[in-house]
């Protein structure tokens, strides 16, 4: 039995939603530079910045495919930032589904030396992390899509694997590859900004069910091919430049301490270009603080009082440095 | 006999643009949180923040409804407003037409205890505002939608009373309700910046036939479930947030005086929250400055000279105030 | 054989793109307030702002176009420039194809009195500049889209020409008008912002195969009826409040030596507004340095290394010179 308050019952499918998208960007291969493959097992396999070139837009359509249908990213200058002043704006649908059942890179595959972990619809047909439980919600579809930050394609384990879990033919399989150091990948991780908050609302145990709406901006790093670098400069465009405005039911004392724990500032790791964080806990993921996976800046509105609370700040001196910018 | 100098010839049909627009939202009720209901009379309900959640996007593109199929309403991140920097910018292919024709919610309905100012498409077919003598346009469709900032389903007296008026049948019509306390009905009521400039041009006075475009933008406030603050907001985000740029035909001399009337800070009502000045006047509409309707910023280009006229200003100090900030 | 490094194998047609846009655009004539007419010889004609009254969304749908049906333009409102709000932000799937292969005005078409430059998909079937050899690119579609900064329909003469270099029927082929001093020219020239960028990129004898993305932005000017003053203000947004952001291959020397060289200010020509430079040199285009036509500020991202460097700056007080701000 499911433990969620949230009423999945009207939910609709992220992957019959999203495969239109996914028809679309196959379609237009040539026109976003994307290179389309079919596996031995029959799955496809879209590069988005391996072999292929990919881009900025690109990127910007994988997003939406990564939040299951119900995201809106927006690619746009803003003067937010004097030296970065290229911004994704994003909200979506239905956040909590959005972000939480698609979006969030949640579903490790690995293989002998393969590792990914997987982002997008298809999680929500295999239900195969924690995280479905609490949602109480998995989706039904004849095909299936997966994100995945890799270098290279699923090894036949994995795609049977994902067969497996997800009920769907390897046949009707999409993994569709951004690598950390593409454009794309820039373009699709950065765009994740609104679903890293949803994910720190809910490691602080904030209701979900409480969350009615949200948006979120962050600018475009610039992407960088050493792949900690890279990784740092996506993040940090989160951690230093992301802004998040949610939207939530209950009382105006969880609101603002919401408002208060949600932003990156609130951790003990903060303070330093998120490489530098890392190299220091020697790669060790599960070393960092995951309380520092969050925008730079909140606000939280109280829907049933009209009152907001804000929390945390831009950095933009921190993103010089992460990004790399100097005078 | 219409006095009217515009050339409605050329004008389209708002009814039968937004026909595929409303489908597109009932086919995406589930999509977009909202409820879809059959009244007796045979009339489809949608409801965008009553039962339903609703939400941004619900609300952006219910605004694109009222604005007839001929509006853009864009949610983006902007540094305008420090403190509330999710922004909606909103231009139109013909605003004359999209904003008076379609989205001034100038429609009395009323029964009993039910009132509502209906709002949309409906209106053009129905004709019944002396605006409409003065536009000389009249609409034609099988099929009408209304928006109306509701809590409540139109009475079947007033479904008969708009069927009747628009001489479409209740089974083609379509009432989407978008309570002032909701997400939707924020963002709906907020991307009427543009609507509300037409509507004081009109009031000034100012030839219509001489508005040639225009673009708007205001800050998206945090709702209020108290309907005067909720209301107070909405208006506030146009009045201190507010920015249009109007595109005018005719002399230098008309468009600098424009600038000057134009702008809310014009008002002998000007300088305090909209529910305060509601208040003062104990909740009757019509003792308020009619001037004061209007964006706090405004740029008036005269198209035959290139020159351009500014008035008013933004004043984030008082939107800060209505909003409920507080540092 | 083409001396083109680019692997215009992978490339789309360009045509057979945008053929759907502007079938669009014929639909929605009513719409979009565009005129419509059929030339004798068949040919299409949209009028877009000479007896049409166009506007901004007209204005946007045609820069798409221009762009080949690769570009994406989005109007919204920025703080950027205190004056002058509203931006165009500009991007493409692949901007060398889109920017140079379609959207570059070299298309010199003349006959009599009758003179304009062509832009938009059509140049890529003629391949009659110079440009074509150096892309190796060369279109086939069995119809074509020409965009021209005109006042009038181009003669039999122009049509037939059209004809016989692009290899279709006058009766397939359309021509867009967007006179200069019109709105929806205004935002159709300036929507060149990274085109312009990458023409200078060109001039510069930057290799084109470096060249991975880009984003660019620039206000919108208000249009002016005298053509110079217009041409003026539609190069100034680009000379003094375009932005640019290049994503390229190559050494960090040689990104960085086209952050310094690639901005508008590091021509001899730099300092006025637009209007004035070209009356100094009696209009004689050809005595005007290249390299003043670019972006006020450029951002150049070498990808191999990840470093971004820096050129040039926005100037918000030149602009308001030109675009005729008084305080």
């Amino acid at each position: 039995m499911s433990e969620s308050k949230l009423d999945v019952s009207l939910w609709p499918s992220v992957n019959q939603l999203t495969n239109p998208l996914v028809k679309h960007l196959i379609d237009n291969a040539k026109v976003l530079r994307l290179l389309v493959e079919k596996l031995p097992s029959g799955a496809t396999v879209i590069d988005a910045g391996i072999k292929a070139e990919g881009g900025l837009e690109a990127g910007r359509l994988i997003a939406e495919i990564c939040m299951g249908g119900l995201g809106h990213v927006n690619l746009h200058s803003s003067s937010t930032f004097p030296h970065w002043s290229w911004t994704l704006s994003v909200h979506s649908n239905n956040p909590v589904l959005s972000c939480l059942g698609s979006q969030y890179a949640g579903w490790s595959l690995a293989h002998e030396k393969f590792f990914s972990l997987g982002s997008g619809p298809g999680r929500a047909l295999a239900g195969r992390e924690e995280l479905y439980k609490e949602l109480g919600y998995k989706d039904s579809a004849d095909a299936a899509v997966l994100v995945l930050e890799s270098e290279k394609a699923p090894p036949q384990e994995v795609v049977e694997k994902v067969a497996r879990d997800t009920g769907v033919k390897a046949e009707n399989l999409t993994f569709i590859l951004t690598p950390t150091r593409s454009l794309a990948g820039t373009v699709q991780i950065v765009s994740r900004v609104l679903e890293v908050a949803l994910h720190k609302i809910h490691t602080l145990h904030f209701p979900l069910e409480h969350v009615v709406d949200g948006m979120a901006s962050a600018p475009v790093p610039p992407p960088a091919p050493d792949f900690l670098i890279g990784m740092g400069r996506t993040n940090d465009a989160i951690l230093f430049g992301g802004h998040a405005h949610l939207f939530v039911k209950g009382s105006d004392e969880a609101a603002a301490k919401l408002a208060q724990e949600l932003p990156s500032s609130a951790s003990r790791d903060y303070g330093r270009p998120f490489a530098e964080v890392f190299k220091a806990v020697n790669m060790d993921f599960y070393k960092i603080d995951p309380m520092l996976f969050s925008p730079a800046a909140v606000t939280v509105t109280a829907v049933e009082s009209g009152k907001s609370f804000t929390g945390g700040k831009l950095d933009a001196a921190l993103l010089d440095q992460s990004f790399g910018y100097s005078a």
